[in-house]
């Protein structure tokens, strides 16, 4: 195969998926959105959430322009422009996500209402691929068109070319942090907030229209786990890709590298095939829920091993099979770490039921129990990251260290659809019951819910263990490009700046470590912040409005979306600015190596508070559900009482600060790469 | 000054360490015990344990007997009578400490109450100075005596002395993780059932006789924070004298290394210098207790590094400066870990005032902002032990590095002295309220016990701080051993193996990352389950016993005591023999350079894991004394009981798991230290 019909190949995956993104809209915005009272409420979501993504991407905006002019004067014009294309394409992908999870809620609930679960689950599942193959139909169209149009048809400028378009990887991380973090906060500030008087002052339902606040919740779930979950994807798919490339074209120009060309087009290839594997495993979307979700991972996973080893085989010939065991291991470890936290999360389990007995003693316990377990919890993700880096490094060096977090990534198309699934779903079951639609709507929809959490919490850890390969790419990356290798000839041997015994990069280490949990405290204590300025908001309401606990006047829904969203933005710029300023202090201030040995720092604390973060929040979360669920006294009980104690606790973890740290290494490393020629230079 | 009037000053330190523990035995046995309740109490309290002493010591005699034997078969049988000896010395020092620390309780309440507070702090920090006194004294002579006894007198065999006196510091090391372990097990497992049931079910106060458990909590401050903290700072202090000592005599007979054969015997000066530092510091404490022991600190720091400037220049002419910067880099840090924990848990500044406020909103609202500040809590220390560790090293090299860790212990007498005096403070209180004394006695053991805790934070501080120290210590030690050195030879270049790329090297880094986990989640468990049993224990009681709670009957102690003895005997053991079997796995299953990374990867969570444990759980304890020192409502208000859950679920966290990381990670790595021989023979 001659490299333009590669090419030729790699966009029209992506074309595809864009025409898909078009099929699928156009089959949800068919349905029907119902009664008056649905269109009315999710009205008030749909406003709740254009105002939020407005005021946030209008921040972004500004910040992503500041950098990209920072980035075009000191580092090189072609990387700013790259940076803004990247920031661009993140929002475009997280506008369109909101865009279709705003109108397919609705339509889930109405669904749910007339035609039953089967139909519900299409709707929803239709809502979640949207974003989805915005994901990765932007990212692989976008890296391609930025690839061609930098001039990497030329494959003898490839190095040159891939060096650039990192900074559209850049770009995408940097939308993702603010998104992410922004997202996560309003969310929790939100959910934690509405609850606090809600359930447990006023000891009215989740989602009851006569609280002020829950409005601002739905709108959450909208912002936070579908625009900030679809850019930290986009971002890590983007990332893989391009880290990736950079490494196969050093390898290809290096002599006594690999021979074939192919090798810096792998990386799309490969996504391409996970974006054609995700297409057919959509339509395997029927039956129960949770089996059809907890398949649509594995049939992904399968298709897309089997098309690469056929594409693979017969592009690389006889070197197909080191690539190829990379990209299978970065795949079973995604299978891995979601099945893992699955167990650890799932109230099908043992763990959450123990947390759940473990509440009968009272909230200190369950939160003990809790603890301890999302501490047993991130022990196999993260052995099995570090086998499947041995391996894919045993057989594919460091290019197979890189290309192994495309393999896992490659199947994205499918696991953010069932992740984005689930606010969709959140979403219906909360119109279903401000619109006062039946029981079993809300029982069908609560049932689709309750999947969407275990999808969730498997999508949480495939999120953190793909930017943990992510960013390990990234600084495998950093120590190969031209810079780099400047530095070495002119300081020392290569070996000696990376020894463990480096003092700077000793230091380096330790200093990184300490900033993912720096990290999470700034994030969590945002939240909390967030949701008293709610609490008081809410309170006041039911004090000055009268007729609210009666039903007879309305709630001012607006002034708390407002308060939580100007709590969110306000907050959301200080921890990327902490990701973007610290790799600066410290590679300025100590070292290249210094810079080196922090992004590993981070990156190991980072996976591991990630994980234990996402896990144990959805452990609380789901021992909750258990005891709802009618066991251990049910709803009401004390034990209830300690659960949702614990669930609050656990609330900023899962989706505020935990998902956070993924993006947050990810920048963090990429800031490192993209500044290291700039500190190289100032060192040599 | 010849070797031996070098080895004879030493020696001299040790001698009188152990004479003064001697005068102040003397002097608190001389003490009047006081009532026959008191001594009555006293008594149980002793009993109590002794009995867990007993049966603790006895298991781990046959732990240390067993892998003495492996040992001596495997590594060599010098090294093998070297382990049991420091298991023996280790095991010394805390039946010392015990054996005054429940002498000095009855001691100091009698004297609260006949001759007032400053006769009381006088007795508590005599009894707590024993301890500290019998780490340093059996610390210096216990090494100093094996130097000798193995041939060390002779400088050319400093090598192998050293290499075989690594066995010390591992027995006292193996000892260290169960004694913390087990103790740390027991006394929270004790305190937090003894709570659940007395405090919030049947509301009666703190120590009220009337609790079944109340013995078995007072008999947890001995045998958790006395005997478990001694272990801890034992092995800290000899490891770091070890491990400088095989790095000084590595150097002295490199060809270009240091010329001085003083350096292989530095290590065990400046701790001599601290032992006199830290008596002369003791005859400064009076006054209020508060400011006489924060002071404490300082003084001895600076009386060391004044005393060790002198000595050091006539010692070591004009190579003074390099090890003299690295010493003080140790003090410096230890005084800055011990400031950051104090302000961060102490409730006479803003953050613990802070979460005491969120706990207005709720037990979740109180828990996460004290979440977030224990995060916050960890950056300062590890970006100074980090920087720390740079300069030691810029200017010392490696060696700077382990000499640093001997700085910063060299003041043990005195830390030691001012933690071990809270649990002793604590006791008393505990039985001036069994005892029915006056209101005015409780008040001033309070208020001793309030400075106790403050006290018990910096010094949690100080022991990860020095453990990380320690273990870095070993970690460089390994790298320089002769079995290392030839696995180099054979294998390829020193850096190379070293490299961060390296991707054994990388694995383990990432597998060693999640020990500390893993071992915080055993340890935690076993706390709850313990409680939870004891709880069970104590609802029995009440309802059995019938006059319990009219004063009437005598609740059964010793029942509680047994109890709570078997479950922290049972569960001391796997996360003890996680410590050590785990490195032996991933050495000889992956390689000498997967067991460096793994050393590194769990020094750097461990750290992380260990601080912010240690700073959290005293910021919940010290919120929820804020309120009960009236402040948002006082004792009884809602936001009261929001406090004490915090506190409950900061219980293990501060004296349980946090406190067993020091050692865990220590254990770890020394473990990989006397067994990288043997791995590496495996290997080539």
């Amino acid at each position: 195969m001659d490299i333009s019909t590669l090419f030729l190949l790699i966009a029209t995956s992506g074309i595809v998926a864009i025409a898909y993104i078009g099929y699928l809209t156009w089959r949800i915005l068919k349905e029907d959105e119902g009664t008056k009272e649905i269109k009315e409420i999710s009205g008030y979501i749909r406003e709740g959430s254009n105002a939020y993504m407005k005021r946030q991407y209008s921040l972004i905006a500004a910040i992503i322009a500041v950098i990209a002019i920072i980035i075009a004067v000191f580092v090189g014009p072609l990387v700013g422009i790259a940076y803004g294309i990247g920031g661009l394409c993140s929002s475009l992908t997280g506008f369109t996500g909101i865009f279709i999870a705003v109108r397919s809620n609705s339509r889930t609930a109405n669904a749910a209402r007339t035609k039953g679960l089967g139909k519900a689950l299409d709707v929803a599942f239709k809502g979640g691929s949207v974003l989805a193959f915005s994901v990765v139909g932007i990212g692989v169209l976008g890296i391609t068109s930025l690839f061609l149009l930098f001039g990497g048809y030329d494959m003898s400028k490839a190095v040159d070319v891939a060096n650039t378009i990192i900074g559209f990887s850049f770009g995408a991380s940097t939308v993702a942090l603010f998104a992410r973090v922004g997202g996560g906060i309003y969310t929790k500030a939100a959910d934690v907030g509405t609850d606090l008087v809600g359930k447990v002052e006023k000891g009215i339902p989740e989602d009851d229209p006569r609280n002020p606040g829950v409005i601002a919740d739905n709108v959450g779930d909208n912002v936070g786990d579908v625009a900030g979950m679809g850019a930290d994807l986009f971002e890590s798919y983007v990332g893989a890709i391009v880290s990736s490339m950079i490494l196969g074209a050093i390898l290809y120009q290096l002599p006594g590298g690999i021979s074939k060309v192919e090798w810096v087009l792998l990386p799309l290839i490969v996504s391409a095939v996970g974006i054609f594997a995700s297409i057919i495993t959509g339509f395997t979307i029927r039956g129960d829920p949770a089996t059809a979700l907890t398949r649509a991972t594995i049939i992904s996973t399968v298709i897309t091993a089997v098309i690469s080893y056929f594409v693979m085989t017969n592009l690389l010939g006889s070197a197909w099979f080191e690539p190829f065991v990379s990209i299978l291991c970065g795949l079973i470890v995604g299978v891995i770490i979601g099945e893992t936290s699955d167990y650890f999360t799932s109230n099908r389990y043992s763990p959450t039921k123990r947390v759940a007995i473990a509440d009968q003693g009272g909230p200190a316990l369950g939160i003990l129990t809790g603890f301890s377990l999302g501490m047993y919890s991130v022990f196999i993700p993260i052995v099995f990251i570090a086998v499947g880096e041995l391996i894919a490094y045993s057989v594919g060096g460091l290019y197979g260290v890189a290309i192994s977090a495309v393999g896992m990534l490659s199947i994205s198309g499918t696991v953010v659809a069932a992740d984005a699934y689930g606010p969709i779903t959140d979403n219906a079951a909360g119109i279903a019951e401000q619109a006062k639609l039946p029981g079993e709507v809300r029982d069908i929809c609560d049932k689709l819910d309750s999947v969407g959490n275990t999808m969730k919490s498997v999508c949480k850890g495939f999120a953190i263990g793909s930017a943990a390969l992510t960013a390990i790419a990234f600084l495998v990356t950093m120590t190969q490009i031209p810079a780099f290798t400047q530095y070495i000839s002119e300081v020392g041997s290569l070996d000696r700046i990376l020894s463990i015994l480096n003092p700077k990069l000793f230091a380096g280490l330790l200093i990184g470590s300490a900033f993912p949990a720096f990290f999470t405290g700034v994030v969590v204590l945002a939240v909390s912040n967030g949701a008293n300025k709610l609490v008081d908001e809410i309170r006041r309401q039911f004090r000055e409005i009268k007729g609210i606990m009666e039903g007879t006047a309305k709630p001012d829904y607006a002034q708390c979306v407002t308060i939580i969203t100007t709590n969110a933005i306000k907050s959301l710029v200080l921890p990327g600015i902490i990701a973007i300023i610290a790799p600066l202090i410290i590679g300025f201030l100590i070292g290249p190596d210094a810079l080196l040995g922090m992004s590993a720092g981070a990156i190991i604390t980072g996976l591991l508070l990630g994980l234990f973060q996402g896990n144990v929040g959805n452990t609380w979360d789901n021992a909750k559900k258990y005891v709802e669920a009618g066991n251990l006294g049910g709803k009401g009980s004390p034990t209830h009482a300690a659960a949702v104690i614990g669930d609050t606790v656990g609330d900023p973890f899962k989706d505020s600060s935990g998902p956070g740290l993924n993006i947050f290494i990810k920048l963090m490393t990429i800031t490192a790469l993209v500044f290291m020629p700039l500190i190289i230079q100032y060192f040599i």
